[in-house]
């Protein structure tokens, strides 16, 4: 009997419990829910039924309170939430907080405070690199392998999967023009990328370690940072991304726990030059996550991106986002950059897939250099799990829509 | 007998009634103020004593609630202030709620949603220009006559005037060292700016335009944005400023509605390139202001910047951050970029008071290249208002404290 009987081998089985933030038909009351399969658990009544001291926690139209409620908080209600969808005895309180997720409507799983975009597959990097600056004598910036470039995005535009996104507008300009013109962006594109999501703050003027990563990251999720390469490329120099970004970024429903994912962490590449002290990690926790992400465009696989070959960790993302001083807040959001892999077919934005549209990707329903209006991108993503089964991301997926 | 007899021609008179967030000795309890001469004003005490229907609008811990409420509200609630203040009859009713500023704490004014800060001064982007591309056939970029340059800050590390700022540690490279070093900054500087807050937000998908600036902009305030210019230097290819700016950026206490400063409009400089109809602000407005803010050190005049001289205005800046469709939310902060007139006194940084440390201050207290621990800056500014009397900004002060 569903929902307690999920398949044997199910991504979404009680090693998952992803995280959301769900409201049921008709009703604009947003509670915190769990994935189990293909239903959601209202977590928070479930908790109330149980007599639950977490049903505080998660009785919240966010997942906030639960992340800022620290680690300790983080790992007892997920043993909490297991013995719930797994321990007979509860079946029959439980199981009337169910719901079938098509039945319900997903939001935004928690408020986002800063959000930073980072830069850490090399093969992106020097993707890009060749694409831009061809003459240069190195792909990479001098930088590149000493920090963790990063720069921060807007928060306010951050949308839930599903979420439409309409085509921006703006300036572009090529090389060859003589002045900029106006319009709505020929040259849009995807970044697939994982998020990671801080629960608990620091203080302003401290940094926080490497060794702190797990004290204050949650969990992460897919994110898909749609890029306008036209805009972008007009504006970028000397200050960065802006608008060619800020339009929107789209995030999972399912924000899956650090802890679900013991089983996929992995040693990052072999770093090739001296690190400072801030950012070695040689003594610490593998630092990489073996995630899979595939990328679709209507349907059609285009890309399988290994999250494995990022060069820079979360854990190094974090401590060098603050070893400034800059403090931490419940609810940032980071995301890791673009995840390329090695090869032609396992690159995470069409900007590299295409070669700057020079090679135009086949589809069955026509040729893509860049995406068109009516296009749907779907990220999913799956990590090895205990005894073999995987662990299953929450998809993120948008329509684009045209320009307003 | 104060607060209401405020000496005639006091910038902080009934003309200029700026908003804060203050709380009493004793109290945590955070509540809106208005600043009338050295006193503060309990705006909803004040209210609720009237039978005002404001008091819900002021008697909150942040501006935020009297921010989204919208330019009617805006001007019927300045106006109603302006009659408590000023009209005989009320005073006895509204005396007992005027507190000595001397006997305050004030607090972060609105909550920030996102920050981005621009780069609008052409005078500050040729000297930065000259300084760090000296070999540049123009000490512009080619974009920057086309369009208001900006990129996101941090907004969870945006503080109130008055809060201590330590000296951020990070990565520097000079481009004869073999590889980066880490350290606290040996380049710590200022940036004098005007910052401006979003009240009414916007849909995501649509811009807004030029003509609306009024309807979603509530006010300004001097902003001063902390810049550590050995980190940026190293780290913001190609993504822009990240560390370098991240760790601090204070704001006054006091918002000056834009109601208050009709008087000093003025046009901004002549345009030297066609527009985008977007941009296009020749059937507007007068889209600039004449601010003029003075920077000191310790107390000791360093810079007077007209903001009168930037190119860029707040209602273009606002048109150009929307184009693409990206949404506003209330508490969006946006900065001028860093203010410098033409002439050498006039420069609102270090990098271009010392020329990038080559030509030290020379100060009481002895040469500054760049800040040392200690050193307090304080940005303080004045407009023209009616009648000849001059509207001050709330002043913007920090220390430097060493770093941790």
């Amino acid at each position: 009997m569903p929902p307690f009987d999920v398949p044997e081998g199910d991504p979404f089985g009680p090693h998952n419990l992803p995280y959301g933030v769900f409201s049921l038909p008709g009703s604009a009351e947003r509670t915190v829910g769990v994935r189990l399969g293909d239903h959601v658990l209202d977590a928070g009544a479930a908790a109330h039924a149980l007599g639950s001291p977490y049903a505080s926690l998660l009785a919240r139209p966010t997942l906030n309170p639960l992340l800022a409620a620290g680690r300790t908080a983080w790992s007892d209600v997920r043993r909490a939430l297991t013995a719930w969808v797994t321990v007979p005895a509860h079946r029959e309180t439980v199981e009337p907080f169910f719901h079938p997720l098509s039945e319900v409507t997903l939001h935004l799983p928690f408020e986002v405070a800063d959000y930073v975009d980072f830069y850490a597959s090399e093969n992106h990097a020097r993707n890009v690199g060749q694409i831009f600056r061809p003459d240069a004598a190195d792909s990479l910036t001098p930088n590149w392998k000493h920090l963790p470039i990063g720069y921060h995005g807007r928060s306010g535009t951050v949308v839930v999967s599903g979420t439409d996104v309409v085509r921006p507008s703006g300036q572009r300009k090529a090389p060859a023009d003589p002045a900029p013109v106006f319009g709505p962006s020929v040259r849009l594109d995807i970044e697939a990328e994982v998020g990671f999501v801080v629960g608990v703050p620091s203080e302003q003027g401290r940094a926080v370690p490497l060794s702190a990563y797990r004290d204050h990251v949650f969990g992460l999720f897919l994110l898909n940072d749609w890029s306008a390469r036209d805009i972008q490329a007009w504006e970028y120099v000397p200050l960065g991304p802006f608008l060619g970004k800020s339009f929107a970024t789209s995030v999972s429903a399912w924000i899956t726990p650090l802890d679900a994912l013991d089983e996929a962490r992995v040693a990052p590449p072999a770093r090739t030059h001296d690190l400072l002290p801030y950012l070695d990690d040689s003594g610490e926790e593998p630092g990489g996550y073996d995630l899979r992400i595939t990328v679709t465009i209507n349907g059609h696989d285009v890309s399988e991106c290994p999250f494995s070959t990022m060069y820079w960790t979360a854990a190094q993302q974090l401590a060098h986002m603050t070893v400034n001083g800059a403090s931490l807040r419940t609810g940032d959001l980071y995301g890791s950059g673009t995840v390329s892999g090695p090869t032609e077919r396992e690159r995470g934005s069409l900007l590299e897939l295409t070669w700057n549209g020079r090679d135009p990707l086949e589809l069955p329903d026509g040729k893509r250099a860049f995406l068109e209006d009516g296009d749907v991108v779907t990220l999913s993503a799956w990590a090895p799990g205990p005894d073999g089964v995987r662990v299953g991301l929450g998809e993120v997926t948008g329509r684009v829509v045209p320009a307003s």
